[in-house]
């Protein structure tokens, strides 16, 4: 499995992912999900996948290829985030293709999701889930953050804490505290962690962190959030027979 | 969907379920899913169900009409509450059969799964997940909680929380704050919300609540735990960068 998040508010961009990879549970790897296409100050675009490793990778790598060849169709030369996550569907659902069929036969599914993210000039920053049949969402600013592989356990703090006006800090502190929950409740996601800050109309990253399980930062965070949690809990209301016991 | 969850700690047992029973987004209703079988200090059952309605339903109700008439096989004569999980497993697996063809047809599954905690006299305190098809794993000290439904939303707090020491009213508490993360996240499960707490070697229901959407306590939880998050959150160790800006 994996998890990703990319979130979008008003100061920018934040990117965070883990980096476990499983082909059942005697064949777990680590591999960064982070895809970094960086045309200094004209365009940025951060690539998040979830799903087959194989697709992903020929995916990541079919889309740097074309990156460096000015003379063929890719994120070089799309005109908005949009545009970069058809062209990423488009691609990826042709590579799931050549090898479905042989894939079902071992029932094994070439399916990938994909997170992009970025800015092209003064398009706007913009981040988008791109589905294994190619299409895509983008989020809004009701639907701030997007998620792909094990959404789940991660996705009540963002909920609680993500709103358009939330500082870049605190969205990515806050992309780092739903991956440390879906870490602790599935063996299948696990750090080292990646996680990337886009400032608005920069078109760069500003801030890149890859945290390994030890580092301090994710460690301070994992503490600090445990205590807290125990300490709001231990705040709640008691139930009427706790108030008057007998 | 549905959410519910059997505690159980020394101190006893908990168990506490949502209300919410839909099949499509435009059948949507509402029906208690726990299910109490008492005889007076002598056995307690109590039952939570998720998945077909129909199948629960009549499984609940042939449980009670077993449990009413002395000369058949039932809840009233297990001899523990592996004993009663295995009885309820068989009955739940049989009434599936009887219409999973039917169902199959029409493209929707037959399938139930139960909680099933209590006491028989002596026997001790337990609880018990049975399966559709019929197999049961029991809670442990070391996974002394069970769930059934939608259980991702409601696991991290469960798991932060829940110990063997952890008391009656406390893992009541978190069986409420449980519910409340998998409300906010996912529109099939709400309420109200049924709880009930047995204090080991009664044999019975020590306190039972229905907390409707605006009940004092369940909105006082709500508020106090969505404030003690957005505190925990705040409190959170800050990147290098924000302690030495520039």
């Amino acid at each position: 499995m994996t998890y990703c998040v990319g979130i979008k508010v008003g100061a920018g961009l934040v990117f965070a992912s883990d980096s476990r990879t499983n082909a059942g549970v005697d064949h777990v790897g680590t591999y960064s999900k982070m895809h970094i296409f960086e045309r200094a100050g004209e365009r940025l675009f951060v690539v998040l996948s979830a799903g087959n490793l194989a697709t992903s990778q020929a995916v990541i790598n079919a889309l740097r290829r074309e990156f460096n060849d000015p003379t063929a169709a890719g994120l070089h030369q799309v005109r908005d985030v949009f545009e970069a996550a058809d062209h990423l569907g488009s691609l990826s659902y042709r590579i799931q293709q050549e090898h479905a069929d042989a894939l079902a036969r071992s029932g094994v599914s070439a399916e990938a999701s994909f997170i992009i993210g970025g800015e092209v000039g003064t398009t706007g920053h913009d981040v988008c889930l791109v589905y294994p049949q190619g299409n895509y969402i983008a989020a809004t600013p009701e639907t701030p953050y997007l998620q792909i592989g094990e959404t789940k356990y991660g996705k009540p703090i963002l909920d609680r804490i993500i709103a358009t006006d939330t500082s870049l800090d605190d969205a990515a502190r806050c992309a780092l505290v739903s991956l440390d929950s879906t870490i602790r409740a599935n063996i299948s996601v696990g750090p080292p962690l990646d996680l990337a800050l886009c400032e608005v109309a920069t078109r760069q990253v500003a801030r890149r962190l890859t945290l390994a399980a030890d580092s301090p930062l994710y460690v301070g965070i994992q503490q600090g959030w445990n205590e807290g949690l125990k300490r709001a809990f231990l705040a709640l209301p008691r139930f009427d027979w706790e108030q008057n016991p007998g």
